[in-house]
């Protein structure tokens, strides 16, 4: 529950059955700030709203089931289609309503079915409707992504933050959509900065398969009105705590993943080479099947590391799994392969790599590559 | 069978069971030139045999099994103390003979169970013996790979290539040895460029799973003596095509693999362009599922021909699978779904790409992505 926001989700028929259409209604002007994804080919929703800049909104309609990428003009028409609808619903001026989709690419959205099913989705929304709206833009996520936190300033304020993941999910971006609301009255312009370096440390550090998506999109919904700055140190630590959580249970829910791999690169001259070495080991499928097997295999790690395009000199690399070394000076330190076994075989798996040659650090999110994976995406559109 | 050249395989017990070390005589002088791993971390036996150079070399020995990479100093000792046994077994020269290795990243090479095999693998060299020493460097290989031609000057040559794979492969090398022997008298320094360019026309031009091994290594051993320039185009032609076969037989043998994509980027406006392109679609791994399930999911295609990093124009892309046109102008053309599944239901794909935004190209061949590789994968150390 949050104040001035109502939520609804319902199954419009975009998907042969579920949930797949979604709305947030804002009683009030709300300000928008948007981060979308680095994909040349960018969806239809990306082209569309991005017009619309900082606000100020009144409503969001998500769909699921149909990324509408792709689709050229037309797909950037139709979503002025179902805008005029929805402004006849919700009596509110078209240019206030955003958009975003995620789901299959290349195909149209189905406008008649959409345009229908907004009397009843409309009427559906109450404020205590966010777990439906969670799931009403879930595709092969296994649960609804919620976060709520509360802060204080003049008043008490809530922030809610909902996303879907689960594939084509890699830093710089994932098919992944993430709305954080609050009413907390504040203009984009005084937390652009913070929201930009939010999704920096956040959705840019989690990967589950190093495909970065066509329709990758975070809005942070912020109340118009008087301002109240006692607050803002308390939104900004909430929002980045929000932003973190999301990620991380984009993470949790990649696609059939069973592990979450905590990966640190430690002790490069440059944060930009931590950086570099973090994401390649976190899309190196033979590190990743290494993880879902509970390998102790460490040369697949320094191999990874190695074809970063950094520099790296072997001689010096510790790797660190759960606590325990690995491998010291490049070379295999003695240990108990049944036991590491054991200590691998959690949810959560801390892995560090320190390259002994400087003072900056990286570290990302990843998963294992597993069975379920393949079995998801291999035949995902039928 | 090639003139002046034996070969021999036995299992000497680095892998619990099967063939694992293997060996090439030269009854004469041989020049050699060698490509290796672009990764920053090289095995030992690269940083041991890339002092001797072009040559003159008599033996090459070769175990599956063990990389001996991260191994540090005590594995390039290792690798003298085995040139000291092997040179005694064959009376020759310590300081004319390389080594290769491929397996397990970060363990030691078992010394004396090599050295303690080399009477017996000495005693087994025979013309004949081809297809045991192909045997004997398999790691997840399905099938020994073996490739030969013939070609004439003032008499006739034979060409002969070796080569295992089958996975940490990607372009800009594989976790791939391969070796081209020829009795065509030749000087390195002649056929450097064409070796060279071979190498990134064939080797790297094949993509698996995205990984780069520390081990990966192109060897072409020629003959010493009076040279017999009339044949030099004919072995240049050959050479290529040797390579390229070997290449390909990589490829349909990758790890889990059912098919070969061969993905073609046309219509590029600088061929570095078309080369990232094909490069980013060839790693990517829900294209790669989507192959595996003959899903046309052309979305994933152009969604990751996005995220290359490149100029791409989405509204100018069109893509065809197996000669049948699912998406032009940027969006999808209507096709009938159960006729491409059927056309994709091959064990090879043709993908093409065409940018319509220049004239250049680029070409490269992968697999799909598939149960089998993470069942390979999971556990392979054990």
């Amino acid at each position: 529950m949050i104040n001035g926001i109502e939520f609804a989700g319902i199954a419009s028929g975009i998907k042969a059955s579920g949930l797949d259409l979604g709305l947030v209604f804002f009683k009030e002007d709300m300000h928008v700030l948007s981060l979308y994804t680095r994909n040349k080919v960018k969806a239809a929703h990306i082209l569309y709203d991005r017009r619309i800049n900082s606000g100020p909104v009144r409503a969001l309609l998500v769909n699921s089931g149909c990324a509408n990428a792709c689709t050229g003009k037309d797909g950037i028409a139709d979503l002025h289609k179902i805008a005029g609808g929805l402004s006849s619903s919700l009596n509110i001026d078209a240019e206030k309503i955003l958009f975003a989709s995620t789901g299959v690419i290349g195909k149209r959205l189905p406008v008649e079915t959409i345009t229908r099913a907004l009397p009843a989705l409309t009427k559906s929304l109450k404020g205590t409707h966010l777990e439906t709206f969670a799931q009403s833009i879930m595709t092969t996520d296994t649960f609804p992504k919620i976060v709520s936190e509360r802060f204080h300033g003049k008043k008490e304020y809530t922030m809610v933050g909902v996303a879907k993941g689960a594939g084509m999910i890699n830093p710089l971006f994932a098919t992944m959509l993430s709305f954080v609301f609050t009413d907390y009255p504040v203009s984009p312009e005084r937390v652009k900065k913070a929201f930009s370096a939010a999704g920096k440390e956040t959705f840019e550090r989690v990967s589950v398969d190093g495909e970065c998506s066509t329709n990758d999109t975070v809005m942070l919904f912020t109340k118009t009105g008087a301002e109240d700055p006692a607050a803002l140190p308390a939104f900004e630590e909430k929002l980045l705590a929000v932003m973190k959580e999301l990620s991380l249970m984009i993470v949790r829910d990649g696609e059939g993943a069973t592990r979450v791999i905590h990966i640190t690169v430690n002790g490069a001259k440059k944060k930009e080479f931590a950086e570099k070495i973090a994401r390649r080991i976190a899309i190196s499928p033979l590190t990743k099947t290494a993880f879902f097997g509970c390998d102790p295999n460490w040369g697949r790690v320094i191999a990874a590391a190695g074809d970063a395009d950094v520099p790296v000199q072997p001689s010096k690399v510790e790797i660190i799994m759960q606590g325990q070394v690995l491998a010291k000076d490049g070379i295999e330190v003695p240990f108990d392969e049944q036991a590491i076994k054991k200590l691998m075989n959690k949810k959560e798996i801390e892995l560090v790599i320190n390259l002994n040659d400087g003072k900056a650090s990286y570290d990302i999110y990843t998963t294992d590559l597993t069975y379920d994976y393949i079995k998801i995406n291999a035949s995902y559109r039928s």
